[in-house]
């Protein structure tokens, strides 16, 4: 059905119908944002890479028994900022995790459940890291070295090429208008596939 | 050969000599400590299952990268309160992970390493209970019921059943000065596999 009316309005208003939960990793839950403290303090500068990835997943599991499965059973939509791509692009990419060792805990974790969009805000290392320190403090992975940001942000790209209909990369090096112009085509394309064949 | 001299003292006064090093998990570390708390305390009641253990391991991957592993690299010794075999228990046994799930992480975390000796002081649940009530306030794990740790220490009982070389069952529902002769016994023979064949 060609939905005429709601058509004309902005893909922001239409979605407004749809129920949405907005949520963060590492958090999203009053256990996740412990672990998120411990995650990002600088006190605990020197963690070890693997105890740092188990943190990770510790807090996602959290999340998805009692936030995120439970929301996708009722039909809410979850947006989340970050998930396991982030893992893969920060404990893999950037601390040097094989991916296969990363893939045994997605795994453990997730048994199968992957987002049905992942939208990569991409932009040169140097504009993240004048952003971030515009924002106050550095937590302790925005204290990491300029080599630590590029191959985060050069495994964040290698991943959008493996699942390109999973993923969608803006450009985020742009002013917000521009930006916000390419999330209005992203949503207009998920709203399109949840009306169905018109 | 036969060091007849010191064979006449206690066994811990022959020990003495060999550099030992007390820890504990979850904890150990500066991160695992901040992680035990996360664990103990009752504020996180409801914490998922999946994501207790997972932070018992990443509490476990830091020790044996900070503390475990580069003691017995430098010939320590390393005595450790609870291990691998508590995760079974509490998080198996307690919880109700399948022992098959568990063995992932342990493989994953542990590459193959596995205590030399594991002693279980084993006494009946009331006697725990009891015990542990004169300690203080109860944490997370202390609060659990009656059946929890019944399931907890029959798991405990089947793994030192399954590994009988590794494990040494120790009766500790006795007097203190009757569980020391029992560990007494228990260092004589560490000690005699150190010293190798007379």
């Amino acid at each position: 059905m060609l939905d005429t009316c709601t058509n004309r309005s902005t893909p922001a208003a239409r979605a407004a119908g749809i129920p949405l939960l907005l949520t963060r990793e590492p958090g999203g839950t009053a256990l996740g944002e412990q672990i998120r403290a411990l995650l990002l303090t600088p006190d605990n500068k020197g963690m070890s890479s693997d105890a740092e990835l188990l943190l990770m997943f510790a807090a996602r599991a959290e999340h998805l028994h009692r936030v995120i499965i439970p929301a996708l059973q009722r039909g809410t939509w979850v947006l989340c900022d970050r998930f396991t791509d982030a893992t893969y692009a920060y404990q893999g990419g950037g601390r040097g995790i094989p991916s296969a060792r990363i893939a045994v805990l997605e795994d453990w974790v997730q048994d199968g459940l992957q987002p049905d969009m992942t939208i990569l805000f991409d932009l040169p290392v140097e504009t993240g890291i004048q952003r971030a320190g515009q924002r106050g403090e550095l937590d302790r992975f925005e204290q990491e070295q300029m080599s630590f940001f590029e191959a985060v942000r050069a495994n964040y790209r290698d991943r959008a090429r493996q699942h390109p209909r999973r993923f969608r990369v803006v450009d985020a090096g742009l002013e917000l208008d521009a930006v916000r112009q390419q999330l209005d085509a992203v949503l207009e394309e998920l709203l399109a596939a949840t009306r169905g064949p018109d």
